[in-house]
């Protein structure tokens, strides 16, 4: 069994990585075409799927389908150790070791045991979304922000020409309204107006990992789960699901 | 009843709404001269009296006179939330809520349910100070600064060509030395040589929030209110009162 | 007896007394030459040797050899106050007192109370390393800060042609690697391959205060201390030795 992922600029994993704190552990999984992980938080109200292609990588070597079961944590930290100018590569040493390499001005490896996670798998998830709207992920975050010093939920409505969010409590109450033509909008897609309410604290870790020039494209439906996409390099991605709060 | 007012830089409102942080609620009072507020801080040591003139406005409606009982922590968190070319549109709603609406890149309303604070009225105070002295903010800044590492009270003195600030404790002390011709002199006005001396917590609290290009008016004499003025934008301005220590 | 010690720059002073975290107190020597300490931290395994010759000051006064016992919590307090371009006027006051004058655009001064920490005195550590390896701080520091997130100890080997630092806990492990024409390597000098552990806890303290741009010389043999030396303006310097752990 070899596996062998070189990343040219390690900071690619790492925004990875820091991406999916909903997660205690993730198993990925490495095949010929790349490495993906779907999971759900501990909780099961999200979950994560992430696809990086081979064809992301410098070079990547994998002969067989393999498990990696990783403590994100331990993962984390040594994530933070990279440089701004380190390569990555990561290896597979016999079945249960991940040895991480940064390349900079030394050679400096990390090596972590692997966890055995079992094969709990989750099938891709298949929801027709009546609304499809691309705008800035920087737009998205800074309105689960205003959100967040309200309430603990936020009320997300499609009307035919904007997005509102919004949240309130008893004494407080906030709506973001983003027109249809708003510079921060690319694609505004609204087959039927609706409105669902999610939860901030998980909305909140999916968009504070994320980088502001990025798009994402936000679909959802009323009472279904939202989902977000953020795209990755070289065709990669990373989807969040987020179940709605049921209202009664 | 129509109150509605524009600032076009809604930094304005959020440098003065975090200058406020001796008091926890505040009683602006908005008339057709502007928006004021006199109020004395929970330990009634200290007392800051605001007024920012109608004139600081793009727009400003105010048909009656009207109290705006506010949580300060609340408008503090909202304003914190200002973009950094955001304007600042606020808007009485009924009687007992204030809509506070951000227009930037999209439209941000945050609406807070106003308090009822009672009527309580401080006058003016009217002291005669007979030391009054115009020094950049950031020399005073740093002056108390020096102090805090020492103690719990700054000892203010000015003399006929120097203003010296100095604290103590048993096993250390701190003097600052600033000379009538010093850069960071903008007036010296010494009617009388005078020592008081104040509660660094408060005057900490005082100088914070203040912008480092500012000049402060320092006024007070021996055992007598210190009053520190800071220039806000159109003629508006901030002023806070501490009483002095008494010596035993 | 006068004392008397300027430098044109206040910041020597403060990376000094900040590189100075292993001890709580220190007790100066003043003499014509310049001033010293020679300390061990308050667990005695650790030797901090640091040396400031006459020449590093504008003016140097000191008409007898003096003790000055200093608690560095409270210096270090002081010396953060200084600001970018303040030069630095230290004088004895009578036998126990320290003023620390800032001369910038006010004139601020501190006093502190000495402290009678008595005359225990180390003789200067004499050890014939086999490996000497002149490397920049950076390249030291980011080693152990790569080795912390793993384990307690790092284990330091010196090679041929290469430094290897190492770290290892039940579940990770790391190797930095730094080779011998590595542009991180000014000198590199291995009488005899060597390997020994030290506590990373105390080489974290020694090298996080240090600057990026300098150059450290490790110097260290099997089961003995390690000694880091950092050069400081003019000559002086600041050295650190560290016992090994014993390993069993």
């Amino acid at each position: 069994m070899t596996l062998k992922m070189v990343l040219p600029d390690a900071k690619i994993w790492k925004n990875i990585i820091e991406s999916l704190t909903l997660l205690d552990e993730a198993n990925f999984i490495a095949s010929e075409r790349g490495i993906e992980l779907r999971a759900m938080d501990p909780s099961r109200v999200a979950m994560v799927d992430f696809f990086l292609p081979a064809d992301a990588f410098e070079e990547y070597i994998c002969s067989e389908t393999t498990r990696l079961g990783v403590n994100l944590d331990e993962m984390t930290q040594i994530m933070r150790r990279a440089g701004p100018s380190d390569a990555l590569e990561m290896e597979l040493e016999g079945t249960s070791k991940l040895t991480m390499t940064f390349h900079g001005q030394n050679v400096r490896s990390f090596g972590i045991s692997l966890l055995d996670l079992g094969e709990s798998e989750y099938p891709a998830p298949n929801i027709e979304s009546k609304v499809k709207i691309k705008l800035t992920a920087e737009a998205l975050q800074q309105a689960v922000k205003d959100a967040e010093i309200i309430g603990d939920h936020i009320r997300i409505v499609a009307e035919e020409d904007e997005l509102i969010l919004s949240a309130s409590s008893e004494t407080k109450d906030v709506k973001v309204v983003i027109e249809k033509d708003s510079d921060v909008i690319a694609e505004f897609n609204v087959k039927e107006e609706s409105s669902a309410m999610y939860s901030l604290s998980y909305l909140s870790e999916m968009t504070k990992a994320i980088k502001a020039s990025e798009l994402v494209m936000l679909a959802f439906s009323a009472s279904m789960p939202i989902q977000l996409e953020f795209p990755i390099v070289a065709g990669g991605k990373l989807t969040y699901y987020l179940a709605p709060r049921i209202e009664t």
